[in-house]
């Protein structure tokens, strides 16, 4: 009784930190989505010593696909910036592990890997900037059809650091041109989410060949003729580059199972 | 002697008052395009207390083709906040003087038509922005060709008020993605010069069939592939009003032929 109310309290003061207490103790499992509505969700990347340099440089020279929201201690698995008592070993529900780039476990705590010399970046997600549209009242399709958003490579060259490199992969969202004018405003207030489209309309003009086919993300968009493309750097475009970097060693989040923090969406707004 | 090192004084110090000094005097006898540079340029509409309210409301009712930057009290031809000892009787270098909506006068003088119950509607112009635009190194084709901006009628009606009305007329700006996505976040930071566009793409959605036929400005924009068109509200469509309108009398700047203020445009920014 005494611990369902404070987790109760907990829940109401801090939901970032009541949803990863129910992470860490088995209580939820399952992907992040829906989980502290209102609440920052973060991309994560683990690199030991070796590579971590090399790949925060790779986020600083691409921070519209690899926009880093803070960068953990080596060794550490706390990231006191980003939330009250982070444990990143146990307080996401899914972890792929990689040796030599080849993933070589999937589960839900990393502690029996922990290392010294490894070193954190949570990256920026599009759940943020999203909730910012849905509150302004832009559809999104994949939204409403409770589909993984559409993804796909591109032509455009990310500028590489050391052996991470490769193509930015971007999301596509269709929207009506004013949705698509509105959103634009709205996400250049979130620079550390992908901020602002990188391009809109023109698939081909990007590499995008068959609008209908994403590389990742499954679904068809299935477009509309009074609908224009509007495309946002992704943060597939960090793993993409860990897999064609294959470090000897590293760990990301498992897609969907997120790291959820204590900053709220609406903070990440610079206007 | 002395005057002309005035002038030049005046000419450092308050370069928009400067110019109005130059067009009052008749030294300055044509458009005003590229006259005192960085500084804003108004439309400007003049109308008899009989119908200053309703087209008041009008502007108000439809800010974005309608920019009021400030308005005129009734009879007086000074605008203290838009500029030192404006007298809008001279200080334009052409205006368009029309009874029952039929034009009966073009010249660079109007104090014989000027009357104690006429207010003054100085709007904001495309001029402010564009600046902005090519200070971003972002191209605009007519600027470069050296022609009018292409301007469309479209399907889309303003909010009437009294007897002013009709479908809002827009300027279109050929772009590449990437242009067009930053002209968007800068433009939004200037809502009283029509701010953000009204659409992107889709030129047929909004009653646009013929994109390189415009209905104003003549010359064709001749896009091109790797563009998309780019609409913003236009001040032609207050004109549109007024001519449907048809007021008992009122009085117009020629097209071209704007009021310059002593305000910088770079000030008019939000942010």
């Amino acid at each position: 009784m005494e611990a369902a109310v404070t987790a109760l309290a907990q829940m109401a003061d801090n939901p970032g930190h009541a949803a990863r207490l129910a992470i860490r103790s088995g209580a939820h499992s399952t992907h992040t989505a829906g989980l502290a509505p209102g609440y920052v969700q973060a991309n994560l990347a683990i690199m030991p010593a070796a590579d971590a340099q090399a790949f925060q440089t790779f986020c600083q020279l691409n921070p519209k696909p690899c926009p880093m929201l803070a960068i953990g201690a080596p060794g550490d698995p706390s990231l006191p910036s980003l939330g009250k008592d982070i444990d990143l070993r146990t307080d996401l529900p899914g972890y792929r592990v990689f040796r030599d780039g080849v993933e070589i476990d999937v589960n839900d705590d990393i502690s029996g890997y922990w290392r010294d010399d490894l070193v954190s970046f949570p990256l920026g997600c599009s759940f943020s900037f999203e909730e910012a549209l849905l509150l302004d009242d832009i559809p999104l399709r994949h939204v409403e059809r409770n589909e993984c958003v559409a993804m796909y490579r591109t032509n455009i060259d990310t500028t590489p650091s050391g052996k991470f490199g490769g193509k930015v992969v971007v999301s596509m969202r269709p929207m009506k041109p004013a949705d698509a004018i509105r959103a634009i405003q709205i996400t250049s207030r979130f620079p550390n989410v992908h901020g602002a489209p990188i391009h809109i309309g023109l698939p081909e003009d990007i590499g995008v060949t068959d609008i209908e086919n994403p590389a990742f993300g499954g679904a068809p968009p299935r477009m509309r003729t009074d609908e224009i493309p509007v495309f946002w750097a992704c943060g597939v475009t960090p793993q993409v580059a860990i897999e064609h970097a294959r470090p000897s060693f590293c760990i990301t989040h498992r897609p969907g199972h997120m790291l959820i923090t204590d900053l709220k969406n609406s903070h990440l707004s610079v206007i």
